[in-house]
């Protein structure tokens, strides 16, 4: 008998684990498959060993399902991968910026993060649900003005689009590894040193390539301003 | 009668234009929205006004016609938006790089350009077909290489990965502004000056950041081999 046929009774036996865990993970896999609209209770109820009741008892609805899910992967990844690197905030700017990217940088390449973890999250920027307002307002907004502090720290004399162009730039190199790394893979094909996918390899250059662009920046904005002040 | 309806009859009378291409334009739509396993050549043959014998004639299949959709959405992007961004081979080579920056930005954010151009790169990215493997090998790889060449003229003392490593910088950046666009609209909702999506502004960032990183890893990079040359 499939697992298919298997949950045609409503009185399915649930297999061993907590009930709500597992149908959480059911459900990434299959949302993140299929997207929220194809996606079926029955097949999450299939893929957990759970009956629908059960997704009934504690979710109420698919829409509920959904959030808890994506709100799942996002408290996750808050979690395994702080912000601040595990660096102590006593420790020189760059090496916080150095934390900043090797964490990001880690929860990109962790081969242990279940892959629908970074597939819902995809989905979810491109075409988005009130989830969406959730991991940018708890997880987003939190990094990246966290990631801004520590430029303006850098570079005092940067304005704003200044500053917050550069987080924009850092964050961009950083993601590029997962949102283009099926391009990636097929342009480095042939590579055997590593690149680009070394945690340590990567952090060192897009460390060093944003510290020199930051430093870049801080010494445009300084010449700037104190030729204006000394036009005054 | 639903447009549905009015093409369960197979002898559908065409409306203007020439079919090949409304097949083209309708199936780049409903591949976007459904991807290629959802995607129904009913659906494709509704929207275009054209009946299931055209498909047949002018692609043979489904596959034929969705990588003949891939390329059509390819093609258009680097006829329009050519590497060098129109900049002289003569003009110093941070005029190029700056070229390549605004064309490459240009594309991401023209309002012009089809909607589903974008989606279905994106879903290629996420779960590829053969046809990405068309798109790295005529757009991608020639694209870098070209980058990566303007790179080299500016930090001849840059190692493999450096060069490598700063092109990625650059394109991540660039292609941030088209993976986040959702995220990126929420974080800077009260915006009102422009950033980020101010093709002027955005290109003036990146150039700006981009340029000041390759000088400030060139000036290491120089530093290194002179020390090293001193030491032999």
């Amino acid at each position: 008998m499939s697992l298919e046929q298997s949950f045609k009774s409503p009185i399915a036996a649930d297999v061993p684990g907590d009930t709500r865990t597992r149908l959480i993970e059911a459900a990434g896999e299959v949302f993140a498959e299929a997207g929220f609209n194809q996606a079926t209770i029955r097949d999450i109820c299939a893929r957990a060993g759970a009956n629908i009741a059960a997704v009934n008892y504690h979710f109420r609805d698919k829409e509920t399902l959904y959030g808890e899910t994506v709100a799942h992967a996002h408290r996750y990844s808050m979690e395994q991968y702080p912000m601040d690197g595990g660096v102590a905030t006593t420790a020189p700017v760059e090496h916080r910026i150095e934390g900043f990217i090797r964490s990001f940088l880690a929860k990109i390449l962790d081969p242990n993060r279940p892959t629908w973890h970074g597939r819902i999250m995809s989905r979810e920027m491109q075409e988005p649900t009130l989830s969406l307002d959730m991991i940018v307002e708890t997880g987003v907004r939190p990094n990246f003005h966290y990631l801004c502090s520590l430029i303006r720290e850098m570079g005092p004399h940067l304005n704003p689009v200044e500053v917050e162009g550069s987080g924009a730039s850092v964050i961009g190199q950083i993601l590029h590894y997962f949102h283009c790394r099926r391009v990636i893979g097929r342009l480095y094909r042939d590579r055997t040193d590593g690149f680009p996918y070394d945690l340590e390899l990567l952090t060192g250059h897009i460390t060093a390539f944003s510290l020199a662009a930051i430093r870049g920046l801080e010494q445009a904005a300084k010449a700037r301003a104190s030729s204006q002040g000394g036009r005054r």
